[in-house]
């Protein structure tokens, strides 16, 4: 009887180590080395706070130039670096431009320095060198051994908190540094104004201005410390300060509570006993001091470090359940939830508890009735992050829409978000995809807004006729080589966009705006030049330029891509394309040559966003413009090309280590393809209700949607080199085409994938 | 029958002509020319605008180096200049160091210049040329010819908005500049950050952040047009600015609704017919841009610019009639109504219309009970200004008790302010004279808001260790001269504040903190050097300072001032400091030297403050140490001395000219003792509720007080040589003392001054 007890404990211990919360799956340590640009540190999904270590912020580069550096620093922290100069409150995840990386806190034991250092170690300055062994990296938790100071650090964060908790070896010059000038992507006077208010021995308030992405952003904070500092003090770097009467009357540069200036670093001083741990609660709000001090006692009301990283890791839980997945090994379920994971951080939430955020024209706002997102890439997310959270998060994909409405109605110009965070639009990248979130939501019948203003703000989007060359796009039906740099790329997307317009205006029965838009939708084909069979720079008079590189991304008329890839992207018209490049066989083979093509090892290196990372053949996989390509197999009768091609992508270039990431994640937007494409469908076209399927990874999968209903997805004869797609059943019934549709998935149901190691060349 | 109603008629007509109202006495021009740095331009009593003409505001200079001639264009407007740079809406009246010059204003026609151009023409500027004929300048009034231009323009306001007219020649060129790197005081780099919106093409809203006297300062605005522009642009003169992108995808330039930076000058075009009115409205806000609007909507409905400086007017004429007066010579009316005007202008209104203002924490904050004022130039006002407000506008005096508590409540140091402006405190000057302001208030049973937390505020500040020498001074007893350049004027001024507290102390029963204050109010006495009798800087260890110049202002331990000034200033205790200096009799002689003294002409050349125009001997009337020191003649049996001096400095000091200010006005102080000294009585030592008696220049005057009673000043043999007062009647009985006491004028009543030729030597 004993024996069977301990059999019995024995065996549900083993189970219980066995079921793995999803949280755990998550690797946040992916992405972090070379191109990938994401992030290590803790944040809790769509958090206004990543708290993150940095390895380097190259606080700023002299005489106004910047060092080409700083792309590889849009993270902050690149993993092979020896040191780390300090853990600050906002990152974007996987971007390949930055801003961002406010309030870097650096704890240090000993002689006090307030200069960073350098990269390589700390002489004369206060960063530390650390090692991966003692680092845990886990999703809203991060802990490491800072060795220069013998200090371990753990962070953790709620929504709108960061907390960090050091651990101190026993010293009576212990400090805390709070570096005002540090930030990513930073240049020399991005720093617009930084202001300081010691208000108590345990409680800082202030903010951080900056003009750099965002040209006119402030981030307010308030920061308390567990434990009272002894004493506290400032150093100004910056020679400009004007009026020197400030520091006639008082001693500035130790215990004086109130300190603003360009170039501000700050430290607090303790005593601390072996093993004393001090705790930072440090809140953020885009509104006033007060509302950041309101978000930290709101959120945490407690000094209980495990408490908020635990509730965290449960959010986490909670909402990577949103889809539960078995896959054939371990690394596939950790690709799959660090992806998922990197899909739940960017957007960010913008509103503090009370709701209230600033807005694009710079006043603050109260929300009414939705979460204010911000952070939107969307070049990059409108093709498969909004889809995906339009399928699995269908509500906060609804609140972003209408943030993106709110940007709208606060916009001087009258336009759609092109790029934007933190009340600013930095315009960065081609297109106004925003219409094709909008339409993607209002199609699927997921938008809680009002469609009909919805549309409307699409159309004046469009319409912006002193926007990138749209004035020619609407008057010439395309965008003209002589007046704007990426004529092609901008054409190709209008086109695009435009149809995503039009079938919105279908949707809500507008049928001269659904005529228009469709026709404007076509003018794709006014940049193809049937001569050479490639979209080509088109000049003002009619002819297409003249020197043109087929294989060069510089200069050629697209933007980050060059003509082999950006020829194909007709998304919303694959039929008519395909047909215009000489048929199915002879489209077939272009696909064939795009992923087989031989190029030389620095083909790309004239365009910091393409790598040999994300290179297969000529096909640009780190970089987005080509992410549907895998596929247009499907439209060329040759469905298992698509299921051979997305699984060699899905292997290549997507590995649970620190350099698994071919390229930029771009907040999330890699990471999405690989979830869908996992799944086994892909949202080629956003804005029509058709997934093209592909080749699963998952040996099942179950999406528990937020209607309640449950779409199940289960394979049959799952392996490594089974690839190939047999058979599709959806609801007991084999499918006789090559995607399903949004409201198969929506009503629940069950799509089963039967594998084999042989593709099924006669398909169709 | 006929002829007797012509000559009625004629009799009513020429009674009204003769009927002036009071604000038709009012001359802003005077302390225009030289050093009294008042400004020409349009305001309302203690209003948040001050809209004026600008002759310079040297924008800013190379180098981080400042031009010494920032002083002269303190309040922007220097009337011998041949040319006018702008319009813009914040000025201090009469200071000595500046900041604001907030959005200069300026119309031109013809080719666009963005360049201000210098002061001595247009060239390549757009600058215009004016003349002193073509200018009328009255209360809330402005008007001149823009002579390059062919451009009247005239300027009024409400309380927190100014409102521009201008008269345009047609053109098809016309166009209006909003320059937004102007500003007074302006340094390289002060301007922190600019913002500006284009709502629609009447509206435009943004701010303006400084770093300048206020460290942290923003102001935000909105304008609006009486007729729509047809085009807008934009120069961005900051080399500096970071993010180029934003460029790249529209032309900025030109009709972009979204401008940002540092350094940013904008114009907004029009066509304009013969004799065509374009007006503005231009509402502030420390705020935002929404109060902004909410002001200006509230305050300036209409478009009526006649309505609007007629509804200034009249609330100066209201203001005005607070005193009454009769004189010998429109002259004298002339001088005390301007003097009464430049009393009116600060502190200012701080609150927007709907009650909310930036604190000094930099967080928003709502008034409850209460209108905030700001622009607190102490260390002069606390001396005749504030006593005069507590006299006869003692609510608002009240208000801005209450204003200075807010600041207390809402600083890091928990400091009251010493000389605050726009959330800011610049810790000018020295002394820590909040304290005598609220003393004198609440003594004088005027504060609304609560005495004992007023009083706790009082101490703390007169306790704050680490301020300019406090320490040392309650350790020692005085500063010491090697550690603080100032030591012998904190001391003096230190003790009077701390006399004042004792006072506050004593009418709440607050006797342990009377008797502390009152200790302290002695400290004077441990700066005086009996060996030479004269005040003096002391050393750590107790000796005094050797090398020492008791004429010469430069770092001889006072602050603008030297010891023969300065060693007179016992304002609470003088019966002591005179029988300290030797008794009556040396004293007389020693005030007969100060005033009669030859000293070279350019002998205080060392101090700005200090100037040719201020000085009587070595008397220097031109700043504010010494105004008590013509009543000290009462104190030692000369009052007939008194008398003609303070008659003399009064002809002296105080011209109905450009030029006729003998020294800045600092914010109305130096016309406040004009006030006084005209109506005969003097408010020596606030916190006393004695007032000492001068010599009136009015032939009589009414005090029409707050509690409904009227105090009767009147003057029997009154004349230019009758300086003299033979006899006081108070309400019908001669008056055998050289004071009268607050009380006895708030109850009203009537002070009768029997005037003679010659001295009463025999007073007491």
């Amino acid at each position: 009887m004993k024996r069977l007890i301990t059999l019995l404990l024995i065996s549900v211990s083993v189970q219980l180590f066995s079921q793995k919360q999803l949280y755990q799956y998550v690797k946040p340590i992916i992405g972090t080395e070379k191109m990938g640009h994401t992030f290590p540190g803790a944040t809790v999904p769509f958090g206004a706070v990543q708290l993150s270590p940095e390895t380097d912020t190259l606080s700023y580069v002299k005489n106004g130039k910047y060092n080409a550096d700083v792309y590889k620093y849009c993270a902050g922290y690149q993993y092979t670096d020896p040191t780390i100069v300090g853990f600050s409150h906002t990152h974007f995840s996987g971007t390949g431009h930055s801003d961002l990386g406010d309030f870097l806190i650096m704890p240090t034991t000993g002689k006090l320095f307030l200069n960073p250092g350098t990269v390589s170690g700390n002489k004369n300055g206060f960063r530390s060198a650390f090692s991966h062994k003692t680092e845990t990296v886990e999703a809203n938790y991060y802990k490491v051994k800072l060795e220069d100071y013998n200090i371990t650090a753990e962070l953790t964060t709620s929504k709108r908190v960061g907390m960090h908790q050091y651990t101190f070896p026993k010293s009576n010059s212990s400090h805390i540094i709070l570096d005002l000038i540090a930030g990513n992507y930073n240049y020399e006077n991005k720093n617009v104004w930084t202001y300081l208010r010691v208000i108590n021995d345990t409680l800082v308030t202030g903010y951080r201005q900056t003009s750099g992405w965002a040209r006119t952003r402030t981030v307010y904070f308030a920061m308390t410390f567990s434990k009272a500092f002894v004493a506290y003090g400032q150093k100004n770097y910056d020679k400009e300060e004007v009026y020197k009467g400030f520091w006639r009357k008082f001693d500035q540069t130790k215990n004086f509570p109130e300190m603003a200036g360009r170039k501000i670093r700050t430290y607090f001083d303790f005593n601390t006993e072996e093993g004393e741990k001090i705790k930072i609660k440090f809140a953020l709000s885009s509104v006033s001091q007060e509302n950041a001090l309101l978000n930290l006692k709101t959120e945490i009301p407690h000094w209980d470090f495990e408490k908020v990283k635990k509730d965290g890791q449960e959010i986490w839980n909670k909402e990577l359940k949103k889809i539960e997945i078995n896959t054939l090994n371990e690394d596939d379920k950790v690709n799959f939830y660090t992806a998922l994971y990197h899909t739940f951080i960017n957007p960010t939430t913008y509103t503090d508890v009370n709701g209230e955020y600033r807005g694009l024209d710079q006043n603050n706002h109260f929300v009414k009735g939705f979460e204010n997102y911000t952070t939107f890439s969307l070049w990059d997310t409108y093709r498969t992050l909004h889809p995906l959270l339009n399928l699995i998060q269908p509500k906060r994909n609804s609140d972003m829409v209408r943030s993106m409405m709110a940007h709208y109605e606060q916009s001087a110009l009258k336009m759609l978000p092109i790029w934007s965070h933190y009340a600013n639009d930095n315009w960065c990248m081609s297109g106004y995809h925003s219409v094709s979130v909008i339409a993607d939501a209002i199609i699927k019948g997921n938008y809680e807004g009002n469609s009909q203003e919805a549309l409307d703000a699409c159309i004046k989007t469009a319409n912006h006729r002193n926007y990138e060359g749209i004035d020619d796009y609407m008057d010439n039906g395309f965008v003209a080589a002589d007046k704007n740099r990426t004529s092609v790329s901008n054409t190709l997307e209008y086109a695009y966009d435009d149809w995503s317009i039009a079938q919105l205006a279908k949707k809500l029965n507008k049928t001269d705006v659904y005529n228009t838009f469709l026709k404007r939708s076509e003018n794709w084909k006014n940049v193809y030049d049937s001569k050479i069979g490639f979209m080509r720079p088109k000049m003002s008079d009619g002819t297409f330029k003249k020197e043109f590189d087929v294989l060069s991304t510089h200069d050629q008329g697209f933007i980050e891509g060059n003509a082999w890839n950006f020829s194909l992207f007709v998304p919303h018209n694959p039929k008519a394309m395909i047909e215009l490049m000489g048929g199915k066989k002879q489209f077939r083979t272009r696909l064939d040559s795009l992923f087989t093509m031989n190029l030389p090892d620095n083909f790309f290196a004239e365009t910091e966003d393409i790598t040999r990372e994300g290179i297969i053949g000529n096909y640009v996989h780190g970089n987005e413009p080509s992410h549907h390509v895998p596929y247009l197999y499907n439209y060329v009768d040759a469905p298992w090309k698509t299921q051979e091609t997305v699984r060699m992508i899905m292997k290549k270039m997507y590995q649970p280590t620190s350099d698994g990431l071919g390229g930029n994640d771009d907040c999330g937007q890699m990471s999405a393809w690989y979830i869908f494409s996992a799944l086994g469908f892909y949202p080629m076209s956003p804005g029509s209700v058709n997934y093209e399927l592909g080749s699963p990874v998952v040996t099942d999968a179950s999406l528990n949607l937020e209607n309640g209903n449950t779409f199940k997805i289960s394979t049959k004869n799952q392996g490594d080199s089974n690839v190939y797609v047999e058979k599709v059943i959806l609801d007991g019934n084999v499918l006789n085409r090559t995607y399903i549709t949004h409201d198969e998935i929506a009503k629940g149901g069950h799509l089963e994938f039967i594998m084999s190691k042989k593709p099924k060349k006669n398909h169709k």
